[in-house]
C-alpha cells in the first residue's frame, strides 16, 4: 500500500483512515489520526449541526493535515450539515447509511472528495455510478450498524474489487498490520479501523466503555436487531433483553419500542454498560490496551510493514 | 506457504486441503484433490462405516499420495469408525464438531496425524493441550456447521495463531489464490477449502446443488438455527419456514420438529433444492463453474504466486 491510490486522493503518508463513528470521533481523535499522518474522520452521526462546526473549527485549529467527515446519509438534519460541510471548505466527505446519489453530485460540484461506506458490491456498483471517488467495503465483522447480507471482509472485499476500478477501502475487523496486509492481499488499497480507534485515548467514549472493550473476549459482540436495522453490539444486558424479545417472537415494533432512543449516547458516551447499545467490532477481543491514537498508528504502520517482511521472507 | 510446517506433515506439495463434507466428499474428490498435489479428504460424516470402508478403498487404489478421513466426533458410530480407520491403516485424521480429549490420545498412540477443527482460539488452545498436530481454525464464513462465536477467518486466524504454537489451517471464505495469501498474511500454513471442492466435478453433490450454488450471488446465504446448531444454509424454501417460524417464537423443540432427519442427504445429494439443507459457504457468492478438482488446485496455487509477485511488485 506504500504507492497506492489512496494517498493521492486523500494527500496521506499513511493510508489508514479512522471510521466516523458515533460518540467517539470528535475533533480530538480525527485530529490526531491526522496529525500521525493517517485520515481522521469527524463523526457527524453523533453531532448537532452547530456541535459538528465546532469540531470541524477546532479540527482546522490543531492540525493543517488533510481530515474529512463522515454524515450518515439518514441524518434528520442532513441538507444543515451539508452546507456546514461547504461552508467550512471541508475537502473529504464519506457518506454512509443511504443512497449515494443523493449527495454525490453536490458535493462533487463544491470540489470535495466523496467517499461512500456499502456492504456489497451492488452497492458499490451503484456507488460507481453516482460518481465517489472511492468505497469503503464494510464487513460483518464491524462494530455497529451493518449490512444485511452478512457478508465478511475476507469475502467481500475481493467482490467489491472485481465489481468497481475506484479504489477500495477495506473495513471490518482491521486491528493490526497483519490485517492490514490481509486485505491489501485481496485488492483493497486502504483500510478504515474503527474499533481500534474507538478505544484510543483521544476517542470521546466515555472511559468505562473503553475498559470495557479491553477487556472482551471472543464471541463477546452479536449483530442483532436484524428486523431493525442490524447493528454489532456487545452482549450486555440491553443486548440479552433484544435477544429474549426476538426469540419470544417481538414485532419489529415491539423491538423499536425496546430500543427507544439514545441508547448509543448512554452507552458509549455516558458509560451505562448496562443499558446502553455498545457498538463495536468483533476485533475488540483482540484489543487490550487504550493507547494514543498517533503510537496506533505508528504501531499499525510497522506491523504492516513487518508483515510484509515476514511474508516475502 | 511455500516451506511450510503443513507441507511436512501431510508429506504434500500444496497446502491446499479439501474439507471432508456431507454428501460431496467421497473417494472421487479426496483422491482427485491429493492426486493434483494436496490433501484429500474423505467426509465420513455422511457415510455408514461400512460405507466409509469401500471409500478408503477406493481411494487407496486411485492415489498413492496421502489422503485423510474427516470424523465429526458426534457422529453415532464413532467407535466403528476409528477402528475402521486403524485397520485401514489411515495416517491422516481430521476431527470435528466434538471434544478433541476423547479420541487424539487412541489416534496419536496408533501413529496417525490428528487435526481438530475450531471455530475459537479458546479451543484452538484445548486442542493443543490434547495433542493435536494442527488445527484447522474455521470462520463465520464458512458453510454448513458452524462455531456460536460468529468469529470472521479474519478476526479467527490472529487469535489462533496467538493461541497455539502448533500449525494452523485457516478455513471459512477461502476461494482464490488472494484469500490464501491474505490469511497466509494473518499467520496461517495452510487452508481447508469446502465450498469450491463441493462445486467440483467429482464432488458427489447433486448436479442440481451445484448449478444452484454456481448462480448463487452475495447475501444469498445465511447462518441459521442458532438455537440448534448454527449451520450455513442457502436462503432456499426451507431456510424461509425456519426464518418465519425463529421470528414467531418457536422453541428448539419445535424446530427440531421441523428440522427433521435427512434434510442435508435430500439437498445436497438427492437436489431437492426446495425442502433439502443446503449447507454452504459464503465464498459461493464468487463461484460462477463447475471444475475438475484438479484443476482447482493447480489454479489457487498459480492464483496465489501471482498474488504474491503482486503484493511484493
Amino acid at each position: 500500500m506504500t504507492s497506492s491510490r489512496i494517498q493521492n486522493l486523500f494527500d496521506i503518508h499513511i493510508p489508514i483512515i479512522q471510521a466516523g463513528m458515533v460518540w467517539c470521533s470528535g475533533w480530538r481523535l480525527a485530529s490526531a489520526v491526522s496529525e500521525a499522518g493517517g485520515l481522521g474522520l469527524i463523526g457527524a452521526g453523533s453531532m448537532h449541526p452547530e456541535t459538528l462546526q465546532e469540531h470541524i473549527r477546532k479540527c482546522k485549529a490543531t492540525t493543517s493535515k488533510p481530515f474529512g467527515v463522515n454524515v450518515p446519509l439518514l441524518y434528520p438534519e442532513v441538507d444543515k450539515i451539508m452546507k456546514i460541510l461547504v461552508h467550512e471548505h471541508i475537502k473529504i466527505v464519506f457518506t454512509s447509511a443511504g443512497n449515494p446519489s443523493l449527495w454525490t453530485g453536490y458535493l462533487k460540484e463544491q470540489g470535495i472528495t466523496v467517499v461512500h461506506v456499502v456492504s456489497s458490491a451492488k452497492f458499490a456498483r451503484k456507488s460507481e455510478q453516482a460518481g465517489v471517488d472511492a468505497i469503503v467495503a464494510e464487513g460483518f465483522e464491524a462494530g455497529g450498524h451493518n449490512g444485511r447480507e452478512e457478508t465478511t471482509t475476507l469475502c467481500l472485499i475481493p467482490m467489491v474489487c472485481d465489481a468497481v476500478s475506484i479504489p477500495v477501502i477495506a473495513a471490518g475487523g482491521i486491528a493490526s498490520g497483519k490485517a492490514i496486509l490481509a486485505v491489501e492481499a485481496l485488492g483493497a488499497e486502504g483500510v478504515q479501523i474503527g474499533t481500534l480507534f474507538a478505544v484510543s485515548l483521544e476517542s470521546s467514549a466515555h472511559e468505562a466503555f473503553k475498559n470495557k472493550i479491553i477487556e472482551l473476549n471472543e464471541g463477546d459482540t452479536a449483530l442483532t436487531m436484524k428486523q431493525l436495522t442490524p447493528v454489532r453490539l456487545i452482549k450486555n444486558e440491553f443486548y440479552q433483553r433484544i435477544l429474549k424479545a426476538e426469540q419470544q417472537g417481538a414485532s419489529a415494533e415491539e423491538l423499536q419500542k425496546l430500543l427507544g432512543r439514545g441508547r448509543a449516547k448512554k452507552g458509549i458516551f455516558e458509560g451505562d454498560l448496562i443499558e446502553g447499545e455498545l457498538e463495536i467490532g468483533q476485533a475488540a477481543a483482540s484489543i487490550k490496551e487504550v493507547k494514543p491514537a498517533s503510537q496506533i498508528v505508528y504501531e499499525l504502520w510497522n506491523e504492516y510493514h513487518s508483515a510484509i517482511r515476514h511474508l516475502i521472507k
